[in-house]
């Protein structure tokens, strides 16, 4: 342990004392370093893969599910969006040194309120090796250190892209420090690394329940959480019944197994009769099974029960809960109750309930008239993302560039004394 | 513990419950309600007086220090003052509610970026009494519901000025839950609430550093550190002497016991054998005691030898440490890393070296030419504070109405799905 811990403080330490050469790198330099780093992924497919090919070994022997492998298989297709990604990231705008504010006070101090980069950012995540390379990006372009822990089962494949991103940074005037990796896979690393408040300023867990829960209970760093989506999609009784089983079906079944799909439908009790049997025959056709409150129930004769525990359930599956709800304000409470604070959806024609349900559910995206499934960095126009936040402080929803900067202030003076 | 957990969960839910009735509630009510508080707070002086000389006797009868008693007894003035900073808080602009940003999407996808309050607000804190109608006046102003929690010492003065100040809540549509108090002084009660991370969005703790520290350590909550402030200033080859001086003296002398004063001054060697003697005449008449580094220690004969845990240490006392260093290089080096990324000042006549002292040092607030001493939310025009942020993440430095709200994001659509 005492090995292991100087060992990670060592890795730490090189983080943090890169974060303040990199805070200081121009736009330009940045930019340079993320197309050097997609060109070298480019060039270092064949080694890439065959790293990778390890750890995908080992994972079909020790026989994980079909999903899992999937998740921890690189492709030449898949390295290539990689490399796209980190352009992508290359093109957009830095986010660094922007005056959000400026104001004089009557005593003639200038206050400038500066976005700044955090500083070191550590990302805890599992399986998709790709996020190793995503998240350097993105954090080299705000102007932040990082410090990466995969997930163990992918080890071999993120020590490869580590190894490759970063070998010319140097070149750019980043040290190779700056995108850190914690190269061991004993979990008692993320332990000793979630103490270091000294050294890292904020922690990201991307991953499942588990690793999140343990993450938030174990960290004396700033965490920001990527939890769960409890999505739901509240069916208004002046809903258009097209509109409404368009969003349904997206928001359920075209990518089931992701945060801002839907879990839960609301249905208005008085177009229930009408709207339950047209989706259902949809749903079934989709292969969704149904699980119903009482009254969903009489309607929907044969479905299986929602037990109380389903609504607080992710399914990440083809699974819907249904639940006939009064009114409007039956759904917000059910939402601000079971939900996530993730995304939530309304259908309906009618503009003063509407405008109720976008006010008063308290997540951090609320749609009227739209899927769930835009609650995404790239749907809103960021042009990328690191992960969704549940979390009501610092940011909320989609987190990219202009999340992982802070602010400063900056204040100019003539001798200015307070008395 | 199972009865003081129940009736913990008891008033949390109560808060819990109230923020969203008080996230409703237009600026005109909040308004009224803000100048009720203050207005109960002045007919009933002689109730809050009576519980407070309670607490001031307990205090006395302990034996603790002058200082505390002083933090902890209340006079009419104060209570007048405590009266008028709701008022204050009633005259400022309601941050909530405004569109931060609004976008429309290739798909007609209108995104709008509103703020809105975080929603409960835990505030763990010593001492002082106006603590809780202060805290109290900007969570409602922000829409926040608040849960208190002052320390035993005060727990009398507390109570009389909560129960003062949310008798007439309902009448504005406020519940009275949503200034919650802990009604308890046992300790384990402030274990149980920072367990509630489904009850209380954000915890921000105000006090010594063992209270910061134990709040850090145990909560499931995020938490906004307001924590200690080590704050340099640093007198440059290029700095005009006269106002060094005053700088000097105002930021270590008019107020030793605060976060924003001083504690250390580094020195440029080139000017270190004119500016020392005529600093130390000064501060000396103030009564300031000097520590110093070796070259120091050549300039200014007799004074205490600085060592290592000198330059970690929040003095709030009247001690000054003074280093000589070779350059700004250097003075940042030693700022970043023995400061607490308070409040540091340079003073220089140079530009170039001014400005790259504002941009590295990695502080919430860096001055050129001008006292740290302004740190405050008042000084910079907030109008008001809860508190000094020393963390990186959601807010830093001065943390007022603005910094007590987040955002959502409200998606408007007709009927778009994701492809």
């Amino acid at each position: 342990m005492k090995t292991l811990e100087a060992n990670i403080l060592n890795l730490l330490k090189g983080a943090k004392g890169s974060s303040l050469a990199l805070s200081n790198i121009s736009a330009k330099e940045k930019n340079k370093a993320l197309h050097g780093m997609s060109q070298a992924l480019l060039k270092n497919v064949r080694f890439i893969l065959s790293e990778n090919s390890k750890d995908v070994a080992i994972a079909n022997e020790a026989g994980v599910s079909e999903a899992l492998v999937d998740r921890l298989t690189l492709t030449e297709k898949r390295i290539k969006e990689m490399a796209d990604s980190l352009e992508q990231v290359a093109s957009l705008k830095d986010p660094v040194g922007k005056i959000l504010k400026q104001w004089r006070r009557p005593n003639g101090l200038i206050i400038k309120k500066l976005s700044v980069p955090i500083g070191v950012v550590g990302i805890i995540y599992e399986s998709r090796p790709n996020v190793t390379s995503d998240s350097a990006g993105l954090c080299i372009k705000s102007g932040n250190a990082c410090v990466l822990r995969g997930g163990s089962e992918a080890i071999n494949s993120n020590l490869a892209i580590h190894k490759v991103i970063t070998k010319g940074l140097e070149r750019f005037g980043i040290p190779e420090s700056a995108v850190t990796i914690i190269n061991v896979t004993d979990r008692r690393a993320i332990e000793i690394l979630l103490k270091q408040s000294g050294l890292v300023d904020v922690v990201i867990p991307r991953g499942g329940e588990g690793l999140i829960k343990y993450v938030a209970e174990n960290s004396l760093i700033p965490v920001i959480k990527h939890y769960k989506g409890i999505c739901h999609l509240y069916v208004d009784k002046y809903a258009n019944f097209k509109m409404a089983l368009d969003i349904m079906l997206n928001a359920k079944v075209q990518r089931p197994g992701v945060c801002n799909a839907i879990e839960k439908m609301l249905i208005h009790k008085d177009i229930a009769h009408k709207f339950l049997p047209l989706s259902a025959g949809i749903l079934d056709d989709k292969g969704v099974e149904l699980r119903g409150c009482s009254e969903t129930l009489k309607i929907l004769k044969g479905i299986k029960k929602a037990s109380e525990k389903d609504w607080y359930e992710e399914y990440l599956d083809l699974v819907l809960a249904i639940k006939v709800v009064k009114n409007s304000d039956e759904a917000i409470s059910h939402i601000n109750k079971y939900g996530s604070r993730h995304s939530d959806a309304i259908v309906t024609k009618n503009k003063s309930i509407a405008g109720k349900f976008l006010k008063e559910v308290d997540s951090a995206c609320v749609y009227h008239n739209a899927s769930t499934r835009f609650t995404d960095g790239y749907q809103f126009g960021m042009g990328a993302e690191i992960g969704i936040s549940t979390d009501k402080i610092h940011a909320r929803g989609p987190m990219a560039l202009e999340e992982l900067c802070i602010y400063k202030y900056v204040i100019l003076g003539s001798g200015q004394t307070r008395s």
